[in-house]
């Protein structure tokens, strides 16, 4: 599936652009014969003050241009910023035909877009990451939602958006910490979906970490396809979407009980790791392929050191509140290849204590290699 | 189109049932294999004390049932009560396989269904009416929402329930207001879509306002194939769907300005009085049939008479601050014949000041016969 070069891609009811720079974007919009309504720029404190202006440079001839901007970090992801822009969009007698820009990374983004599903039962919207994390993974699939009393996208809605617009110049002045994070979510991929992208991961780690054009735009092409290709068979995560789910369950236990100052792929990264080895554990996996994925993850830079403060009995306590359980149980995704996962109905919590504890071990015991 | 007799209808993805008890819900419910599962049933003050028990004994056996009540009126259909019912489905552990059920009447469907569109990213839930308004409008169509900051509707989203079940013995239990209410939109579909329901409504005063059941059954039927109609034709109100807001232009203003202390259906009757006005002063209207409509508007017991305290100029100011406004300015829709509307773009207010202006004197020089 892998391929080595990067194009647009067509998601049916919407196009995913990959670009170098803001200029496109009008003359997308008025490819689609879009033009004299308002738009109104969503951003955060961090995001908004780097770009919100040159994107409406490029939009101020043909638009009537409006920008919100909340303070940045997942904590802001709730109802109460939701209502804030509500406020400002009746203010400014925003109605149907007019449209939002999401600026920013999954936060952003998944704040808009849940603000664009549900005011007046739903107005256009504009994905455009400017984090990885975000254009690999949360700009894709229309999920949309905010955090509700400290649980993850408990509130939200499926909505999608009327294209994504990945400017990946913009990459380059993301912070390392947040760049990482999203190599999370891509080393996730290659481990749920293809050996031959887990290769190309292997190979490309310097020309990623020097932000080399080509290489980029091929991570981001082939995680968008990958995330196509799962939405388009399993729009509502009925199936096989949930395979996205590797390395969250663990991964968002500990994101919550870090108080979310761990950032999202990082704690997937971490939760993949122990995944690996619960899937060893399960004999699913063998120990050659174990370690080469957990080898990968700490190539890439994540620190599996969980702090002394979180127990595993925290991280199961966590995982049993999470939503995802259904009527069999909870469902854990796992692997029993590279490339290829499997879901487990009525999973055995022991399993996953066991794995928390030997990753743990794991990690004592290796040299991270960079 | 108009039929004299009732039966279900099937909304394609969903179906529509009038029944004269709670008897066959569990029946349905077990026909679609739906079992063992959480359900909670979503009521409000009014309507809780009287039938969540009836509900509960016939779910009883095969659920595990909780039920969440919230204060009566328009004033509680907010993003707070929203915000209270995620809670309590959070603390009662509630999956995407439960079910929620708006036992109630508009205000309870459209939040209940809008949190079951949110919570977890969309839920199941069955519209149960109670009201003759929910049962001939709100329940069908799958518009959901609740009103922000005093703007009616202003947050919600497009989401369909599983089913809608009417029970129409409790409509005989409903206070005489919120039965009138509901026949307000009941007019509203005669005038803007069938002249023999038109002449139907004419003969039948009587046997409404005694309950008859087959005239009740009858004309819930009837406008919900009436609003079937529009809505597979518009599910997204790009198109005739905004039909159905005859009389709400100048409705919603009236029940705005009277912090809805007139009910809904009320202030549609009103505002239908006065379309018919301007319907008739812009010349669309022949004066004969635009005082047939106003009488009967008349005789079934609706005052035209607006607080000396709501002005003309309020009730446009409200107008003109409606979220309806398009590109094409005012949108209003005018009869120009009995069973037949017209959608008028950039709608002159100068019409609109006469035909409330006129409404008002007509009102004085006529008796209501009822």
């Amino acid at each position: 599936m892998f391929k080595n070069h990067s194009d647009n891609i067509d998601f049916g009811s919407y196009k995913y652009y990959i670009r170098d720079s803001f200029l496109d974007l009008s003359k997308i919009m008025s490819s689609m014969n879009i033009k004299g309504i308002k738009i109104c720029i969503v951003s955060d404190s961090n995001v908004s003050k780097l770009y919100t202006d040159e994107v409406k440079k490029v939009l101020n001839e043909s638009f009537d241009l409006y920008d919100f901007s909340f303070e940045a970090g997942e904590s802001y992801k709730n109802l109460s910023t939701v209502q804030s822009l509500y406020g400002f969009l009746i203010e400014n007698h925003f109605n149907r035909d007019d449209i939002l820009i999401a600026l920013g990374g999954g936060v952003v983004g998944d704040l808009c877009g849940f603000c664009a599903s549900t005011y007046l039962r739903g107005i256009r919207y504009i994905q455009m990451p400017t984090s990885l994390l975000a254009s690999v993974d949360s700009s894709i699939g229309g999920k949309t939602g905010v955090d509700f009393e400290g649980y993850k996208n408990m509130v939200g809605a499926f909505y999608e958006p009327l294209f994504v617009y990945v400017n990946t110049i913009v990459l380059k002045t993301l912070p390392e910490g947040e760049f990482k994070s999203g190599l999370g979510e891509v080393l996730k991929y290659a481990f749920i979906l293809d050996k031959d992208f887990f290769e190309y991961l292997n190979e490309n780690l310097i020309n990623i970490y020097n932000h080399k054009p080509k290489t980029i735009n091929t991570i981001i092409y082939n995680c968008a396809i990958f995330k196509k290709m799962i939405v388009e068979e399993d729009p509502k995560e009925k199936g096989i979407r949930v395979f996205l789910n590797f390395g969250h369950t663990i991964g968002h236990a500990i994101e919550k009980l870090s108080n979310f100052t761990k950032k999202h792929g990082e704690c997937v990264a971490i939760g993949s790791f122990f995944a690996i080895d619960i899937s060893r554990e399960m004999g699913y996996l063998n120990e050659n392929e174990a370690k080469r994925m957990q080898q990968l993850i700490m190539d890439y830079g994540f620190d599996i050191d969980i702090p002394d403060s979180i127990s595993t009995d925290d991280i199961i306590k966590a995982i049993s509140s999470d939503k995802k359980q259904g009527k069999d149980g909870l469902r854990f995704i796992i692997l029993d290849n590279i490339g290829h996962a499997k879901i487990i109905s009525n999973m055995d919590k022991k399993y996953i204590i066991r794995g928390i504890e030997n990753g743990k071990e794991t990690n004592k015991r290796t040299d991270t290699q960079i």
